[in-house]
């Protein structure tokens, strides 16, 4: 296995200004291992209920996803529910509903525990300290984390962070984390705590990748009709995993490529609800965007005059 | 005459985490003078009291700014106090004092009103209509504004947006202006008010360029320590207003070129109080954070197989 992912499974109901959906297929696994899938075969560990539907595990096996580490439970699956506002930056969670999800305790095939690379999505860091017994020797290893863990769960969440390669946050997480409002001093103190990579997600405004003093910046790609930003940052971790675990390298041109992959990924997923558009992603879909990243960021060298050129 | 700036001259007292400065060279037109005058010589418009400084007119004529229109009366420069707090990007006004801007009718020197490059600043539209009826025939006309003039004089401001090639504004402004949250949908409102070219500045997440469906992005300069924000946004307008005129060109490569330009002066201008480090840069300190700029955003072109690349 080269790529495996532990993290949540859900039935989300949404309202956005664009409609609404009701026990769409969701959670950051779902999100990761779809966006992932292009690129390179994942192993995905997450647990469902006896309401899951049988669909949602074809779709995952007809997109290459292995689903050998989908537990399933009696009881009901992970169900979320949320209202997006006019301004589609700000939404108001309106359910959570642990069901099977509460007693959630990753088990990894024998196959998953020798992947290469690994992403714990956004669980308790207790949970992501239990993958990491089980697969810690992946050669690049990345998390996800929030605000509840920064505040409810700081000794573990320390913990985990002492032993990933990469860290994927929130632009207000990674302040909260850090202590620091600068993103570039946040981004060092939290280089501190361990990982030697660090992705803070700005929603609309991209993502920034720093590095050993390189930086990266990618903007979030202009969409007229933004339908549902569900799982936009777990999609931006499938398609940058994704695209590392496809070259085999954490060398910094990957990096930068893999963050063009993450938010070409995630920019398509907003575009409908749940994992639709995510669904019939085509390879030249995902170079065409990759392309007009380039066309919205590159520039030709500036004509400068040493004199200062005054006319 | 190729560029001409009509804009605010003040004093500034100013507190940010890094320290503070009193009285110190300030206003939307010094900025912008500064910022462009490594590219192009520029046409100063405005007014001072006899409390001005002559330090700060050697300083703009050092740098090749004709001050010819620059109007000095009797009485009090215009004053402004902020305080920025911790988070640099939130500030307080502490006292503003219009003093001579008060009754400030900007009057152009008979060359000026052959400029071909021409900058509103943020002032009364009323005034920028005053500008446009003596140098409207310029052949690319730049405006910039604010939430003060979109509440409060919102007929006049059409008007001038009828009048112009480019607004520059604000994130939250454009929203503002444009009644949409959507910045895509926001920039093309705008453009359907008038101006063919709308620059949408986001402070610390840098600049977006929005042209007949072409968009060009420039994220802020990672900057370890931002020492005073003030007159970012009018380093910027001096950058990018100052390289397309020594360009002399509109097209959109320029255009791009001309926004790294803007986000360079902008990201220099920050890193000292008042305009300490616009005095003293030089065309290689530009040329090299410029080059920098395409450090951080360019990448290699993604390698994608067309049959998905499952391994």
């Amino acid at each position: 296995m080269k790529l495996v992912v532990v993290g949540s499974v859900g039935l989300d109901d949404v309202e956005t200004p664009a409609g609404k959906v009701e026990g769409a297929l969701g959670g950051s696994a779902i999100y990761f291992s779809l966006a992932a899938s292009p690129f390179t075969r994942v192993g995905f560990v997450g647990v469902v209920g006896d309401d899951f539907p049988e669909g949602a595990i074809t779709l995952l096996e007809e997109k290459g996803v292995d689903t050998r580490g989908l537990e399933r439970r009696e009881g009901r699956t992970f169900r979320w529910a949320g209202r997006y506002h006019e301004d589609i930056n700000v939404r108001d969670t309106l359910l959570t509903e642990l069901n099977v999800f509460e007693h959630f305790h990753p088990i990894l095939p024998a196959d998953y525990r020798e992947t290469e690379y690994l992403f714990l999505g956004n669980i308790h860091p207790e949970l992501q300290l239990d993958v990491l017994e089980q697969a810690g020797n992946a050669k690049f290893i990345a998390m996800d984390t929030m605000n509840f863990w920064i505040d409810g769960a700081p000794k573990q969440l320390e913990q985990v962070l002492g032993k990933v390669h990469a860290v994927l946050i929130n632009d207000s997480e990674a302040r909260e984390l850090s202590g620091h409002n600068n993103i570039v001093r946040a981004a060092r103190a939290i280089e501190a705590m361990g990982p030697e990579l660090i992705v803070v997600k700005r929603g609309e405004y991209g993502a920034l990748i720093y590095r050993d003093d390189d930086y990266f910046f990618a903007p979030g790609f202009p969409l007229e009709n933004v339908v549902d930003p569900t799982g936009a940052g777990d999609s931006f971790a499938g398609g940058f995993m994704g695209y590392v675990a496809h070259q085999d390298s954490t060398d910094w041109a990957t990096i930068c490529q893999a963050t063009i992959a993450g938010s070409t990924l995630a920019s398509y997923s907003v575009e409908s609800f749940s994992v639709d558009r995510l669904r019939d992603l085509t390879p030249t879909d995902i170079a065409a965007r990759a392309e007009a990243f380039r066309a919205i960021t590159h520039f030709p060298t500036l004509e400068i005059g040493s004199n200062g050129d005054l006319s």
